[in-house]
């Protein structure tokens, strides 16, 4: 990607617009840079964290501290923080590479990405120049450790109905904070907690909280289903005396850090997801290669066959939105000029700028590893079950990337939500594109996409969109300020979102791949690409009818349907064929590869 | 249903043919007697067994012996086990009920399965009147308890690869039996294995083994995800003499009895999930009456009553069809008489008779499980992955269902083989019902189902057993013997035939209940009905379209597709209406709730 070509793409614009492939990062793009701090943590994890991850499970959390300082020592806590702060300031593609790479490392890299992500980068992001200072160069080099306390016993995706109080002392020197915050991860060991407390109740703000304030304390080890190897416990804050100067940000004005923090780490958990995608099915292909049953490697049975296009096809899917998206943010936030990365609004403008993106990301890549993580124990039989064999821990491991970080419920109502209020604001042209959408209906003529490669999927992705477009602008007018309410449509809505989403990053991907190294060599990719759009697509349909169905009743709903057909006409491939063709490749290589 | 009305029901004909509802078991059925005694179990698990679960999950198995002896003492051992050997050869209603019931215990519950079931019953069922008057009375007391070893390190899936060896002595008074068989429940504790060993490396035959024999030993407790409280060792068997009198069955026929126990479990356990079902939906809707987000009960979203709604309706499927599945038992093999009931090869014949029923139930009613903790711990969530809250036990007890027994792959296989074996044979008219259908295709003008409540439902059900057969016809006309390999499209096959199952089963249910009780007090029968049958027959559209894609190509299939497109023409429903509607129930009831 080169500068020149590079236009500003609005967030949500995917819904309606196209793009072409110039415009979107994919894995192909890494430079040798990235490849290789890529690379260093990837040692890292293999060679440090993997071989003491047995007691990290068993919670001896002072080789996780030490493990952190040596990733510190190696630079892979400092990618986000500027220079001037003795941060490394490489690009975001650099930073989730590094993420991707972690999660191998199952329960630390939540350790890892908790500190770097949304323990430290508040400060990053929305410090002021003295508490940046303060705080930065001891965190980009692990001497200290940071946590994120948004959630409290109490409230959980509500994260505004939280009771911690912060007040004013009568010197005017200190906010006195109480409260309880509940599962915060590194808890047991950070130095530094960004706190979100209400200054009298009231105005929701955040703070930087050292461990060493009297009044600080936690609570015991939370006992968890899965990564263990992870320190969650809860905060307490007793008459905690927080120096003014540390309050971040604005006054009043904590949700615009904590819901921007939240939306980076969405992507994030998505490039992690992705990671661990990656890895559970590298150890699944593995085993299915060496386990023989009736005499033959179960890998070579077509069922598993079927699974291995399948998962293949997922991950490709989730790897080319997620680093569409860590594209989106480098060319956009990662550019901020020097000055305008210091204005909080323009910071937080940037963030919140491809904040469907985010939460699309964030319940697709999940769902994409806890379907990775359950096929992978189901082709282990029973030793999937035993905790010897290391899919058994991917399995409990992955449980919780559904949840935190907004659930995926919460994740996808936001998806409309946001989208129909950029368009409400003029931001996004939906209601010109739903007119002439119209219009088309009147007139369609069912099209025929052509032979080349990729012209079904183009064609399956340009009516998707369309689809889409008449899902949510039914919803819209029919149930305008009330569709809040009608959260089933909202979620389904999402749904087409994010596979639109999903689909057009992998059809992209593939026509760069395509166009830079030729067909040949782009067949696996074409392939995941075929069994991707196809499935997604038929998931769209349903989500569409299910929807409409919702919506209308008698002859509006024959009509609403009978439009829907004309987008949904084509001729369906054989994804069985495809997937053992792509099966065969992965086989080969014993891991996901393109 | 009296005996008079009662019809015996072919195996695998719910594909082809059709029943009435007073053919069909429901647990409207149920009498005083069958819940006075699922009432004991309940009991016992609440009062016995919850207290010390704890424990249980932290193996201190003299706990469960205990625990089982008292389960003895109760009766709750002896239901299958006739009376002449000290049992209470109570009817298959009654003993399904018990691990129902008995499946809110967790682990446990897979402690006295496996002795009442697989342990104890290839002895009631296939041993000779000696064998039964040694062990049986032993074993309906709980005095001694009985395991099942099949399974070895070599060999799961492919139960006849075991390299368990037995050896006629020179004197010929005793088998000596050399292997490993791996993950034998009960294996800590047991008194009694069923082992099967192949006599000088070829004949593969079931012994009963003791514990006390010389060189039997067990190994280490297996530390595994889930059902902690249960007991998985290895069994070895080191030069163990097996007195010839312990061979039990036929010499080299001990896959009759390895695969008709098999059989039952299947369907045990699918009775068995649809009880872990029930209990993890019950947590989960108390816990989401009682968290509030938002100022809101957090069932009072609409996303929650969607997943209640479909939660319930899954749960009605399942249930629906075990139970049907358990009448067709107690017909058939319940009323053998005493003499049948002694003669092997009519007892194998009477179990392998529904190994379809048992194959469909198997992995459906496992995947449910699967569904409702999964979305379980959703609903709860960050409580949902902490080990304080039970239904972070659930998810992982509930993961081996899809495993053991058989692992779905394999009973989804078996589906379409069993039955082609059978129509071949000429015991299921498939190829005439072809032929009809066939000519059924020439002419047929889309038939519009009445307004009645269920005739949406019938026309569905019928219309669904067309495209099975439609999709199975043509399958094995295409393939031939090679259908085997195709197991993408066999699994297909059997994705039809379990929803057709489950289709029909609630259908005859709900419409059983209507005609008993009327309408109005079977409504909520009514919503779980409209709502399944309508996502099944979505999923089953799904299913053939994919088949036939990956059969037929050009004309052939343009023509196939037409043709299911006339099966699937119907008039959809407002499911999330519907949804919203039978949560709203569920929500008051705080369980699930027909
Ligand atoms: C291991 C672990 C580590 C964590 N680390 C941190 C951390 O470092 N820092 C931190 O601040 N927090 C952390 N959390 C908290 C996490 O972010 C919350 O668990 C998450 O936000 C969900 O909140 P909750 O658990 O209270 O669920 P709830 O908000 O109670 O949600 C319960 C269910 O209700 C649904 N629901 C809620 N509201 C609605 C609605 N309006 N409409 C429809 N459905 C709704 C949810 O989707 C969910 O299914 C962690 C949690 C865990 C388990
Ligand atoms: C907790 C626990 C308790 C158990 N209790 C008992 C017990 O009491 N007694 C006993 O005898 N056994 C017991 N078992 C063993 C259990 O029955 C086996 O695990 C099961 O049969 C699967 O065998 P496997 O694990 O060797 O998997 P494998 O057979 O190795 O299968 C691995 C994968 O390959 C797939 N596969 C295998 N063959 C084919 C094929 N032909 N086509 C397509 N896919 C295929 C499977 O579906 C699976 O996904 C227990 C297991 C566990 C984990």
């Amino acid at each position: 990607m080169t500068n020149e070509t590079k236009k500003f793409i609005k967030g949500g614009s995917f819904l309606i617009e196209d793009i072409s492939y110039q415009d979107m990062l994919t894995p192909e793009d890494f430079t040798e840079e990235h490849l290789m701090i890529a690379k260093t943590a990837e040692d890292f994890v293999e060679k440090e964290v993997l071989p003491q991850l047995e007691y990290l499970e068993k919670h001896e959390f002072d080789r996780t501290v030490k493990l952190l300082k040596k990733a510190g020592e190696l630079g892979l806590l400092a990618a986000d923080v500027p220079e001037e702060y003795e941060g490394l300031a490489l690009d975001k593609i650099t930073s989730s590479l590094l993420t991707e790479k972690m999660s191998r490392a199952g329960g630390f890299s939540l350790s890892h990405g908790a500190h770097v992500g949304i323990g430290s980068l508040p400060i990053v992001l929305f410090g002021n120049d003295a508490q940046k200072q303060k705080y930065l160069p001891a965190l980009a080099s692990g001497e200290q450790l940071a946590a994120y306390a948004l959630t409290e016993p109490g409230s959980g995706s509500d994260a505004l109905g939280a009771r911690t109080t912060a007040k004013l002392n009568s010197e005017g020197t200190h906010y006195i904070l109480n409260g309880e915050k509940q599962w915060i991860t590194n808890a047991g060991f950070a130095d530094i907690f960004v706190v979100y407390a209400k200054i009298d109740g009231e105005h929701f703000t955040a703070f930087i909280v050292e461990r060493e304030f009297p009044g600080v304390s936690t609570g015991a080890e939370e006992k968890k289903m899965g990564i263990k190897s992870s320190s969650t416990r809860t905060l307490i804050l007793e008459d905690v005396p927080v120096p003014v100067e540390n309050l971040l940000g604005e006054y009043g004005r904590g949700h615009v850090i904590a819901f921007n923090i939240l939306n980076i780490g969405r992507y994030k958990l998505a490039v992690g997801a992705v990671g661990g995608s990656k890895s559970a099915f590298e150890m699944t292909v593995k085993y299915a290669n060496g386990r023989q049953q009736f005499k033959t490697p179960i890998s070579q049975f077509n069922l598993t066959k079927e699974k291995f296009g399948t998962i293949g096809s997922k991950i490709y899917a989730a790897e080319s939105s997620v680093y569409r998206t860590v594209g989106l943010y480098e060319d956009n936030q990662g550019q901020l000029s020097t000055e305008d990365a210091k204005d909080i609004k323009k910071v937080a403008d940037s963030i919140a700028e491809y904040a469907i993106e985010c939460s699309v990301n964030k319940f697709f890549a999940s769902e994409v590893l806890d379907y990775v993580v359950d096929e992978g124990v189901q082709i282990h039989g029973g030793y999937g079950f035993m905790q010897e064999y290391p899919i058994e821990r991917a399995y409990r491991d992955s449980r919780i990337n559904r949840i935190f970080e907004g659930t995926n419920e919460i994740n996808r109502l936001l998806v409309p939500g946001t989208f129909l209020k950029k368009a409400f604001k003029g931001e996004l042209p939906l209601f010109q594109k739903a007119m002439v959408l119209q219009e088309e209906l009147m007139m369609l003529m069912p099209e025929e996409p052509g032979d080349e490669p990729l012209a079904q999927e183009k064609h399956l992705v340009k009516n998707a969109k369309k689809i889409g477009l008449l899902a949510a602008g039914l919803a819209a007018q029919k149930f305008g300020k009330a569709l809040e309410k009608e959260q089933e449509i909202l979620a389904n809505i999402a749904d087409i979102a994010s596979n639109v989403y999903a689909m057009e990053s992998v059809m992209l991907r593939t026509e760069k791949a395509i166009a830079k190294d030729g067909l040949e060599k782009s067949n696996q990719k074409l392939l995941y690409t075929q069994i991707f759009c196809q499935e997604a697509f038929n998931k769209i349909e349903a989500d569409a009818k299910e929807t409409l169905i919702a919506i209308e009743q008698g002859d509006t709903l024959r009509m609403m349907l009978s439009s829907l057909r004309k987008f949904t006409r084509h001729t369906p491939i054989n994804v069985i064929a495809k997937k053992r063709e792509a099966a065969d490749v992965i086989i080969e290589a014993e891991r996901y590869i393109v």
